[in-house]
């Protein structure tokens, strides 16, 4: 962990630079493996599964008996947190349906905006050790709530041809559609163009591997919308005295466990406070299974002393952290003042694992600075607004002339003629 | 112009087809130019400027002076026009900032989302015989009505190094902060980037020849978000009887004015319409300036008859057309059942050039069947949501053990921890 005391304002850009990604040349991959979808749909997604994920499957759809002996294996006590979870995270998504009035322009101009669910929505779950079913409830739940119709999903099988339990039990609980037993590059390029078997979307989400981050650029241009571009989980802590240095190092383990690449920036006004939580992040380090992943992703960290909350603020915002949280008697001058982040935790005993599971607001946010221009996944991530207008005879005698000066100022005359020709009619 | 009477369902989609765009090649010439400019900044933008644009600026930044003069130099009449249409979407887009409320999940635990504006954004007005000052309008207002900070803005100069004096004012009118005599892949690359001169920006907007797409994409891949993909121009209308022929050809001209590749579409219940529709285009198109740009879009568009309202509403949403204008008796019943358009214009006095200009709408819409998951400009575009959330220690009580169950199935035991260590203090 490096550690930087009151560091001037123009060295911060490198201080905090993220840890270079590799920009993957994987475009040739991806498209290979594109167009050979195109070509031979579910006979290419058969003979990819076999290579790349070691099984031979019968059928690539998972079916409602594999999805009943799923729901059995998966212990009561996961099943009633997995519910509790759903149910805080619907809570909280429901919140964000809202109706906007009508605007009237003028006499005679209406104008309204209409929110539509995006019809076909594509959810990619990855496999690798652990499930992730939480991601599952992060990206099915506001779906539903938005409306879609059609929420496929694809998860990559196992060597025996399963997808995790727990995963299953997850989307069957969140009104998922079709689950298809597909990973990697295959699992989009089948998204984005449909099969024999697999359901054509529109919109691709879901975290992955530099594969899964290639194939859904890849696809955009293709026509398919994505979430937002992927990149290492990070989080940045600032806590003055009123923090607490053990929950602190909880907090900065917990991101540090996700992958070698995790980002973990600890800021603060009080110097004391750097020997105390890298002394407890030690203690706590040694006790995890994942110790060695995190330990890598340490070496990264970043421990910084700024001189006041003003400093804080300014770095906190430059950064634009993924996952923000506060331990500070000054909290109410920051929650004003971010601009720059993906989602903040307030207070000693708001860990960011509570945001990752069950509190109700998304895990799906923006990593690598994007929190600038991006939010997170929400029910806004499964919508569009459709812009409605009508005009009357009247309300276009008093507005014509207006349009008619602008298109001719454009050399648009076809663009006036339309208004023209209407106000000429009695 | 090309008529179908009642096509079976399964030929829509070739029926429907839009012009086949050249995926363009230009990754390698956009990065070409992207890597000049982060080695050489202003030097290479005034060396591109003189390359492509035939013009040796002195200064890359439009001077008060500059604005000034323009602003003298644009009729009043154009002047007050274009402050009307400002007003129109003002009123407009205003009302798409929306508060939303927090949401108590449970005792002491709160979440909530505080909307906040992309602090730098970068507007890109294409340059070429007309002067589009309307799209300033469209991209500017929303994004001051957001509290964008920095609105910069980039067009190309003409051979004499000026802008167009209407674009200088409508920028001067909207608040833009900076405004640069740049075009195409350079003026995407130094909005990218940043150099001496122009100023970096977190998101860009804007149409664009395939240049301006290409280089859009790129910086995707930079971290620089865009607004949406681009393509041509498209509109649908359909009419029953009540529609009126004249009116509906002179939208389908002002359509096919824009561009050879623009695609106009008209769909009906009523044979006879088609064959009214048809005569009235023809005899419009004479006496339009660019005829022949129209001629040529006409060409690829379509007249399509089918047998009921049921039908049209499926293959509108099949199609999902950028502007859907609608003549009919049973406009309530497509008004309910749309889900995939971006901009709609209802009866027989609303021309889609009410909304291109001054009825206060956007203009910025999804093409090329991106209406299927994208929305158009809007306030939205220019801002991002923050989640944020406070637990109390009795609220992590009450959760605690959900989250500790989760995220041991999901083997990451730091983030058990980050709970089991706050749960054991008393």
């Amino acid at each position: 962990m490096k550690t930087f005391i009151n560091p001037a304002k123009e060295t911060w850009n490198d201080i905090l630079k993220r840890p270079t990604q590799t920009k993957a040349n994987l475009e040739k991959v991806v498209a290979e493996v594109f167009s050979k979808i195109q070509d031979e749909g579910d006979k290419a997604l058969l003979e990819f599964t076999a290579k790349f994920d070691g099984c031979n499957l019968s059928s690539i759809k998972v079916s409602k008996t594999e999805i009943e002996e799923a729901i059995a294996l998966v212990p009561d006590k996961l099943k009633s947190s997995i519910e509790k979870a759903a149910r805080n995270i619907s809570k909280f998504h429901e919140n964000q349906l809202v109706v906007e009035a009508p605007v009237k322009i003028s006499n005679g101009i209406d104008c309204w905006r209409k929110t539509t669910a995006i019809e076909k929505v594509g959810l990619y779950i990855p496999g690798g050790s652990a499930p992730l079913f939480s991601t599952v409830l992060m990206l099915s739940i506001p779906a539903k709530i938005a409306g879609c119709k059609e929420m496929v999903m694809c998860s990559p099988p196992n060597k025996e041809g399963k997808i995790h339990p727990a995963i299953l039990f997850a989307a069957d609980l969140c009104g998922i559609t079709e689950i298809y037993k597909l990973g990697g590059t295959q699992a989009i390029g089948a998204m984005t163009y449909g099969t024999e078997t697999v359901k054509q979307v529109y919109k691709i989400f879901g975290p992955g591997n530099q594969y899964v981050t290639a194939a859904k650029q890849y696809a955009t241009m293709e026509g398919v919308a994505i979430d937002m571009p992927a990149g290492p989980s990070e989080v940045l802590v600032f806590a003055d005295d009123s923090g607490n240095a053990s929950f602190i190092a909880a907090d900065l383990l917990s991101q540090a466990e996700h992958g070698a690449d995790s980002q973990v920036v600890f800021v603060t006004t009080q110097e004391n406070m750097i020997v105390e939580v890298k002394a407890e992040v030690e203690k706590q380090l040694n006790d995890l299974p994942r110790k060695e992943i995190a330990a890598k992703a340490l070496n990264n960290s970043i421990l910084i002393c700024v001189e006041d909350v003003y400093q804080a603020l300014a770095l906190i915002n430059e950064y634009a952290p993924e996952h923000l949280i506060l331990q500070s008697r000054e909290e109410a001058f920051f929650v004003d003042r971010i601009v720059n982040a993906g989602s903040v935790f307030l207070g000693n005993y708001t860990p960011e694992s509570a945001g990752d599971y069950a509190s109700g607001t998304n895990h799906t946010l923006p990593t690598n600075g994007y929190a600038r221009a991006y939010s997170g996944v929400s029910v806004d991530s499964f919508v569009k607004k459709i812009t409605f207008q009508r005009i009357t005879q009247d309300g276009l005698k008093e507005l014509g002339n207006v349009i008619e000066i602008m298109a001719e100022a454009e050399e648009l005359m076809a663009h006036k003629n339309a208004v023209t020709i209407r106000l000429k009619r009695e």
